[in-house]
């Protein structure tokens, strides 16, 4: 980037950027940079020009851009061009993404990157690569879309200890389980809806398994703890198993599922980081339960600050691009200071993350912590309840709340079973994993016993 | 500030805060400073520390700090002290708070702080004298304490046209109202309660009457929208005549009854921005109106992102001592950046506001457009709705919804007089404004009607 020595902000030279891939998100940075051309100088004290796109589909980056940017089918060529001081990876996953955004940086060339599987895999190479060229790498797009919940955490918290983190941060899942409830309808109806509706990709893996969740919740809790990413380390479960059932039960008792991405510090104890995502129980009364449809949010619990919460649209191509060009305007400003006093790439200067690593780190899932929601298909007899209780109080887990349906009301007019619903406090998941083992093989429990975590999120 | 030219983060010096105030917020400063210091080095890059704090009580500033700072009773000796890179002014209120801030400017330091109502009114001036001498003035603390709206505001959005802004930014009047909900109270009622508690000052004038609210909406208007701060022109109207009936009704008709901050930009007819604060109507439904207790929290509409909202403690000494201490965290980084490249105090660049406040002067009220909530007192006979609504009617005002009670519940057995409610949809002040002075002068009108303002918010 060109220093500018006169002081004369009126005379700055536009940025120069360079988009790899213009599908999407790629566009939505066009189209808004454009509208928004003159609010974003006035705001910037420069302007911000896509001088060069590279997209295989050339036809289509044309039909997108026209004659504003060259257009050219070849990455490379944009990351050779000496005239570009930012390139944009829109490209996404782990393949050639990767390795250009690894070209861009030894090129010298500074990178924003919407791409979350990149940076929760690869974070580690990628962000240590650019600090030894002295290049900045800013990804506000990659969690949350819109929602500029990377600068919060980041700069604006920048005074706490931050204790947890617990978000709705997929789109997708959260609009499939808003459904489901509201609808009382099955997992499987609704993401065909959801398909229909452009809520889903033909191939939804990823988001209903909880792996794009987990990606962002990766990416939040090394900025959160100031450990490296470590994606390898989540614990992942999805949304596919969830009973339109359990979503009425959670309901009655005051709760509602929501798929959250979870990254809590546990010390006193096994000091380390819980980093889960799983469909939570979470009480109706919180705001974060009433985040419906396709929307967003992060709840941050911090020591000095209290509760935060950022809530918004989580994908999309014109709210992931807000944060894409927000981070174009962030590294025009920063890129004139010293590289030491620019905001390190995950919140904490990077020569401390690995012995953080080593102090605190993340926590195999048995010995998570959290409470739990129980739905057993019991026999319809007397002792059942007594030998359920029973052995959770053998195991030292102590019970917040029973619900026993009628056995009418769950099997029909003259059924021999009945649903058992039970939600405990905290415990340890290998303590819970015990115990549910020991459940499972009482003869009058008939089925799967099906196991929700809860979070009370206070 | 020293320049470190060695590019090695671990010898930088440490960034020398002087305090002016050490109530509450500079306690938590102090506090959190000390606690968390070496989680703020990490990130920072460089330790933070509080050299010099000024308090006409020495002895409560001993009390505070300890040996760990310089204590004195003459503020001018902490900006006259050349090892004083920061100074955080939390003295508050206009009068020596404004002359001390413009001496730390003269005097070439950086300045964080919280005061509000300072800003509001003296920003111009303020800031165009740190521009001329080329020191920042940072004040996320100053609008919805820790919450980093500010940030959010000026950086994250900043690809965006931001539409409007809506907030609950006052704890104490949001108090006040969920009690009033919650137990069917009145408002003086309330308010000696929340005396009692601590939620509202001995004077809450300046909470009760919006105006502490309409100091953090001119702030933000201007960030918003790209024109000077305009306390002057801002329409302030507090809680104090809200009854629990209007509470009630406004319940049973789907909305909760909140103080809000509102800027709005209005475009296509008198282009401008409406900045005011009053009690507003919000849709049930809305997070915002879910927003509880002492609470704060902002919703922003733009057009790339769509909605955002940020949510989080909006007073309190921890809470608001986070966003002093990000301030300090963010000058401490962009103070090595050329003036050019900082972020602009108001979001944008200064030079461009006058223009700005020429083409989006603020509105007065009756320019403003918005919907109503009508309570009118009426004589419980035939025809009083048909010409209540015909007088809308009349005015080309037009009705969302009507609700009319029975004069039994309204004025018990026998009685003679009953309410009658009228949500509008939207239309102009100033025509309401004549429609409710011709509602008022019906015989059948009993009582000054009622007007509370009414925002969709979607």
């Amino acid at each position: 980037m060109r220093r500018n020595l006169t002081g004369n902000s009126l005379i700055m030279k536009p940025i120069q950027v360079g988009l790899l891939g213009i599908g999407t998100v790629g566009s939505g940075v066009f189209n808004v940079l454009n509208r928004n051309q003159e609010e974003i100088r006035r705001r910037a004290g420069r302007g911000i020009e896509i001088a060069c796109v590279a997209d295989l589909d050339v036809g289509r980056a044309r039909s997108v851009v026209g004659d504003a940017a060259q257009v050219v089918a070849d990455a490379r060529a944009v990351i050779a061009n000496p005239d570009i001081d930012i390139v944009v990876e829109l490209i996404g996953g782990y393949g050639i993404a990767k390795a250009l955004v690894l070209e861009a940086i030894a090129a010298g060339k500074h990178v924003v990157t919407a791409n979350k599987a990149l940076l929760a895999v690869h974070g580690t190479e990628i962000f240590a690569a650019a600090s030894a060229k002295g290049v900045m790498v800013a990804f506000e797009a990659a969690v949350a879309g819109g929602i500029p919940i990377i600068k919060a955490l980041r700069e604006g918290l920048t005074a706490n200890r931050i204790q947890w983190i617990a978000g709705i941060i997929n789109g997708t899942t959260n609009f499939i389980l808003s459904e489901m409830r509201d609808k009382g309808l099955d997992f499987d109806v609704v993401l065909k809806e959801a398909q229909r509706l452009g809520y889903a990709e033909a191939d939804p893996t990823f988001d209903i398994e909880g792996v794009d969740a987990a990606h962002k919740a990766t990416i939040m809790s090394a900025i959160a703890f100031g450990i490296p990413v470590q994606f390898d380390k989540a614990y992942v479960e999805g949304i596919t198993k969830l009973g339109a059932a359990d979503i009425r039960y959670a309901e009655q008792l005051g709760y509602r599922i929501k798929l959250l991405g979870i990254a809590r510090r546990r010390t006193g104890g096994a000091d380390g980081v819980e980093l889960r995502v799983h469909p939570t129980l979470v009480p109706a009364k919180r705001l974060i339960a009433n985040v419906e449809g396709a929307m967003n949010a992060v709840v941050v619990q911090a020591d000095a600050v209290g509760t935060t919460l950022y809530y918004g649209k989580g994908a999309g191509s014109e709210p992931t691009a807000s944060a894409v060009i927000a981070d174009l305007v962030d590294i025009a400003r920063l890129a004139a200071a010293d590289p030491e006093h620019r905001v390190p790439h995950l919140a904490f200067q990077p020569h401390t993350l690995d012995e953080a690593r080593d102090a605190l780190p993340v926590l195999p899932m048995t010995e998570v912590v959290t409470s739990y929601y129980l739905r057993l298909r019991v026999a319809d007899e007397a002792g059942v309840l007594a030998k359920v209780t029973g052995l959770l109080a053998g195991a030292d887990i102590s019970i917040d709340a029973v619900l026993q349906r009628e056995a009418d009301e769950v099997g029909g007019e003259g059924s021999t079973h009945t649903d058992l619903i039970i939600l405990t406090h905290e415990t340890r998941e290998g303590t819970m994993n015990d115990a549910i083992a020991q459940m499972q093989a009482l003869p009058t429990v008939l089925g799967p016993i099906v196991r929700i975590r809860k979070e009370e999120l206070n």
